[in-house]
């Protein structure tokens, strides 16, 4: 049993070390990417609530920006007090220290992406930062 | 003139520290998200190919990884030589070196969200970096 653990990790530090990697997300109540992916700059996580359902606590965060997709459905979110209606096509930056609590609408389920990042980690971007060619 | 500029650019100052951010995504072509939302921690573009279209080049990154999300069609990435088939739901991570190339299917467009982030920058996340209540 020891073996094969120790084979498996050795299988996980492969694939971390390719050059990609990919998985096919499924409909469960929440998918995390981060070991799947072997993410190194961010944890993503697609999320689905049911209608009339929510995140059963508020959270904020030590470090992390996050940001949010609403893939489908409608729901809020309770940001520092303030109610953000979301519906698909909505994206959302919350800062770590905001207290946030999201929830689907009472008549509709909702579908979204939570993307966590280090707070001021991006340097260069897009033409700043790519090689063509 | 002069003037305006100054208060949109002290808007945009005012904007960055709130603790939230919203804005709603059209399908158009490309909509890039950092400056839209004050991101600090990646870019997010929203990426719509009719079919047949491609990236019309191959790019790699200095420091940033990318994570890609297929929201709807089909097409392909070519990513160091090897392609891999894109459908909806598919995730996909790409080390900063490897060379890619994105395109829609021949007979479906494609719609997907590209998120650049600073390779091995993210730390702790979700119960390590959350706070709750």
């Amino acid at each position: 049993m020891l073996m094969y653990q120790k084979e498996l990790q050795q299988l996980m530090e492969v694939n971390k070390m390719a050059n990609f990697s990919k998985v096919s997300v499924k409909e469960d109540a929440r998918t995390e990417l981060h070991d799947q992916l072997g993410l190194t700059g961010a944890e993503v996580s697609v999320n689905n609530l049911p209608a009339g359902a929510g995140v059963p606590f508020v959270h904020s965060h030590k470090k992390n920006e996050e940001i949010y997709m609403i893939l489908s459905g409608k729901g809020k979110a309770v940001i520092d007090g303030e109610t953000v209606d979301l519906k698909a096509g909505d994206w959302v930056r919350i800062s770590p220290a905001a207290k946030r609590q999201f929830s689907a609408a009472e008549d509709s389920p909702i579908s979204y992406v939570c993307i966590q990042v280090r707070e001021n980690s991006l340097e260069e971007y897009t033409a700043g930062d790519a090689v063509i060619g």
